[in-house]
């Protein structure tokens, strides 16, 4: 079995989720500047999500670039990651209209959770189907950010209920943890 | 004719189907756990058709690996399974926003029902394609869970107006009958 | 100048155009078949319109097929197309909204219109880049079905404003015309 | 690292932009030419933007054609080039619906300038990792184009707040000299 209609529905979906968050940018009534700025929350939350859509799809693209092999078990554990990435767009948009309320900024924290471990099983999959002593296996290593991410969120979505800012400022440091280069199967590639 | 872009428009048409139902995910109005609760029976309908149109995606991955010459007809047995898939959002929201109401809850089951056949009249568009004793058509053989499919489906639609909830266990049961992987094809490519 | 990314780039456009349209097919209020069968004349627009988009993506397919150069006024002939046709999820859902008033009849065989002159133009420059004497021109010949679809959205548009019905069946029978397989492109292929 | 699906996920945004930006274009109340011509001013800018996306792809074709090698960093130049670029349907839809109003008419600009200025760091990023005595950096050479088109938009947006239609008419222009063909990448191909 090709991964490559792995990938390339793959990149589909990671193409039309990325893009139809912006439908939930409403054009705002009005045309001044206190009219654009009534936007800008949802704006922010756009930008999040679209840089850990990104990530993801970077993540994405280097875990099946080092991949060789896929199965039936494979295919549904990515549909599963698609799945929790697929509920960016509500997230995101009911996040954006309330960044200082508990619940949106918990459910935020849960789809990233879900996310986070439904990448962890696919990485699991992957490595399951490559053997533990595959190049895949050796250069995932760890995965010392997975497992860090998926811990920030744990811890971020009871704080939500505390002070909604501190699970946000949570999420966007994961982000920018994830931003820097992640040199592991870089450099086994390049090697 | 090579069957490359009619993977990849499938592909894309697949990846915009399952993403865009998302949409019909409305940010609830307020933003406490009642207010989420409320999206509930909309968010189980989405989760269902996902993970219909993803059994599609596997299944339609699967029967174009083991084949290698489309043609004219196929084009359209492929793209009329597509128009199927494509309602499943109208059908999905309307389930979702009455889950209760006999005849949403036998629409959906039409739009499977459709789709179901849609999926056969490939299938067999394509085995006319490769001849009878084709590894594709010995690897397909009698299609027992694409006849259980279709069948449930034609029992559930009237059940609808009976009670409507046997309907919609019905359609989540054969998507659970299809989450198990299918022997048939993989087994045909491993050999 | 490769035609794998036109392709792929035209898949996806293709691919969203005839998805999205589903949108305009809004959830009934109510539910039931009355209810529903409000929906009916939208229903077969957007019927209509997935027909005619297959067709273009169809024909699209046939065509690249049967080409192996692009160059920078091809890229933008294609484009000139997509727009066109990115118009029909407007024009249907106009057209679905209102089928018996001139106007929304009117303008949905205008796209219809510049849709096809615009698929004459790319393919005048396909001809172009590969000479009158290519497999490309030969298979193409006159292109009589495209001289009769554009004749007959010429005579169908100012019909829409005495009878829009005969309108709107000339647009229907142009593309059963479409369904019917066009020997010329496969014929030279499989020759 | 491959860059096949880097331009196959840059297909599917720019695929999915170009497409929803017509979702912005709403079904006018009534059926008269009245009632179609109170969406000409949200059409147009459809058209603009319909054109500028259409230019970005054009134009990322033949930067990608004229590459091989692409690199973490590139992956995000890349994200960050598509990220001004889905904001297109937003600006699009305040524009059109407010043509005459400064602050749309602005953003729309920003937009752009935006969008210009992540297409030449994606073209620095590229020639950093070719070499500057690659054959990309030397078709590139000084992008003249690319510096007057981000100029024009730096003087146009303050000027939006004095003659919004000024603005848009730099707009306009920039589009159209992209739109005359750029010999630059394709001479040096043909050689």
């Amino acid at each position: 079995m090709s991964k490559g209609r792995l990938e390339a529905f793959s990149d589909g979906v990671f193409a039309v989720i990325i893009t139809i968050m912006v439908l939930d940018l409403k054009v705002p009534t009005g045309t001044t500047f206190a009219a654009l700025k009534s936007v800008l929350p949802v704006f922010l939350s756009y930008v999040l999500s679209f840089v850990y859509v990104g990530i993801y799809w970077n993540n994405h693209h280097h875990l099946l670039h080092a991949s060789d092999k896929v199965s039936g078990g494979i295919l549904w554990a990515n549909l599963h990651l698609l799945f929790w990435l697929s509920l960016a767009p509500f997230a995101t948009a009911w996040l954006g209209e309330n960044p200082h309320a508990a619940v949106p900024v918990a459910l935020y924290g849960v789809v990233l959770l879900f996310a986070g471990i439904a990448y962890f099983i696919l990485t699991k999959s992957l490595i399951h189907r490559h053997g533990m002593d595959s190049a895949l296996a050796i250069s995932i290593g760890r995965d010392r950010k997975g497992i860090v991410s998926v811990s920030v969120y744990a811890v971020a979505i009871p704080l939500a209920f505390v002070r909604p800012w501190i699970a946000c400022t949570c999420y966007v440091l994961v982000a920018v943890m994830w931003l820097l280069p992640d040199p592991r199967i870089e450099r086994n590639i390049d090697a």
